[in-house]
């Protein structure tokens, strides 16, 4: 549930009376783009880099923006303030627009809304997730549309195979996750997918990230080569690190969160407190 | 732009206030399904047709319609009576609903909006249509579902291309237009591909056409297999069957609309017409 003010093109409105007219191009053509960042303590984090794959996407996707970064940021503040929670995360939707004919752009719509933070049980954190794969590759991977028509499908799906998440390939290359990338750890290596995924803030925060005795690399791998993996995460803004486990029904080295993924989380953490 | 009246889950209102609260999944995740159908002289064509295909939309994509079929057509009849439009084009478009974390499904949202109908220009059937092939597959072709994500974004291109529409193919193989089928007249032969599209209404008809001198067939063939055709055209509800008489500025035939084609499209209206 979004908190109780919702901003539309840098107007507050009560969350009931948040609204867009049925002529959107978002509802007739699934069209827009959206990013997604958190506020700790009214600190927007790695806000830099939310706002420059935003404006890139709405590039390519030949949206305008409306407002510049500065107003966005103010537009930001603004609804942080009026609805009084200091942590949170904050999406930016970035619509088609009203569309005449219901086929051709009109003037972007730019929602702001204000989630809690859906952040996994810090208690299961030691037992991590179940991924199940499943063979897909999203359109247009680099540019962060709202193109999930797969991800929500294969909600029963996941459900039947008692799976906390999918992990898509790409007829068996590993891409990513719907929501998060996807990193997996050799002996001495870490490895997250190269090529037609989404390139998340996280990711790249950790393939900076110095881990003694490990390289940090992208690189892509199948599904086969899974089977040598000491360890697995997933990263997210929500998530930061987190454990993945299984993988389709098989234990992931002995099941539990690993001491590299451990460190990664930790040092995802520090990172992003110490943003100012 | 849509008609006075919109319907929104079976009540009417004025095409200013027809808004969906912004939690709407198809907002957020481009979820959601539709159908299109003419209404001639308030008579509905190939009604059942288009509810089979919608219900049936639904259903894949685990979409609950609320209203049943008797439900669904008095609701379409109350608003072309309110807006008091005989002959009109009918919008059907369910959406993944109000969600709660802005990514699992809600109950659908059903909107219906009347529009005007857009054939092409009666004037320029001679001339028919530029089309531009571009390599791209729809996720999930069987399905009438929302996303147009790359049809949309490829307006630009068209422009740049001076085509009128875009031809897809999977590498190299013919499939569909994003909004219509696509058929080639070989000497004896009428062809259309099978395999990666929606397969439409207005092509199932034609499917069904006796023409004299020509088997009519559902085959994939690639674009190298254009240089021999001598007519090409598309089906779709609006357009009926309408010339395409270039395609990536090679001309077809002579460049004009061939005697196949103006068949169909004459076999198509009074099909159209005869329906009750």
């Amino acid at each position: 549930m979004a908190a109780k003010y919702v901003s539309i093109n840098n107007q507050l409105f009560l969350e009931e009376d948040a609204k867009i007219g049925v002529s959107d191009l978002s509802m007739h053509r699934g069209y827009g783009i959206f990013d997604y960042l958190k506020v700790i303590d009214n600190r927007p984090i790695f806000i830099e880099d939310h706002f420059n794959r935003f404006y890139n996407s709405a590039k390519e996707m030949f949206l305008d923006v409306v407002m510049d970064r500065v107003q966005l940021r103010k537009a930001i503040e603004a609804l942080v303030e009026k609805n009084g929670i200091a942590t949170s995360g904050i999406k930016l939707l970035l619509t088609g627009g009203y569309s005449e004919d219901g086929y051709r752009m009109g003037k972007p719509n730019l929602v702001i809304l204000q989630y809690p933070l859906n952040m996994q049980d810090e208690n299961k954190l030691d037992t991590g997730m179940n991924l199940v794969t499943y063979d897909h590759q999203r359109q247009l991977p680099y540019i962060k549309t709202i193109d999930y028509l797969m991800a929500v499908r294969l909600h029963p799906f996941m459900k039947e195979k008692n799976a906390d998440d999918v992990l898509y390939h790409n007829t068996g290359v590993i891409t990513e996750c719907p929501r998060a990338n996807f990193f997996v750890v050799y002996d001495k290596e870490i490895i997250t997918p190269k090529n037609n995924i989404l390139k998340g803030i996280t990711r790249s925060k950790v393939l900076k990230f110095k881990i003694s005795g490990y390289t940090i690399t992208e690189e892509d791998f199948s599904i086969d080569d899974l089977s040598g993996i000491k360890e697995a995460f997933i990263t997210s803004t929500t998530q930061y690190a987190y454990p993945v486990t299984a993988i389709d029904g098989r234990m992931i080295g002995d099941g539990k969160a690993g001491p590299v993924t451990r460190q990664v989380r930790e040092l995802l953490f520090k990172l992003t407190y110490a943003e100012k």
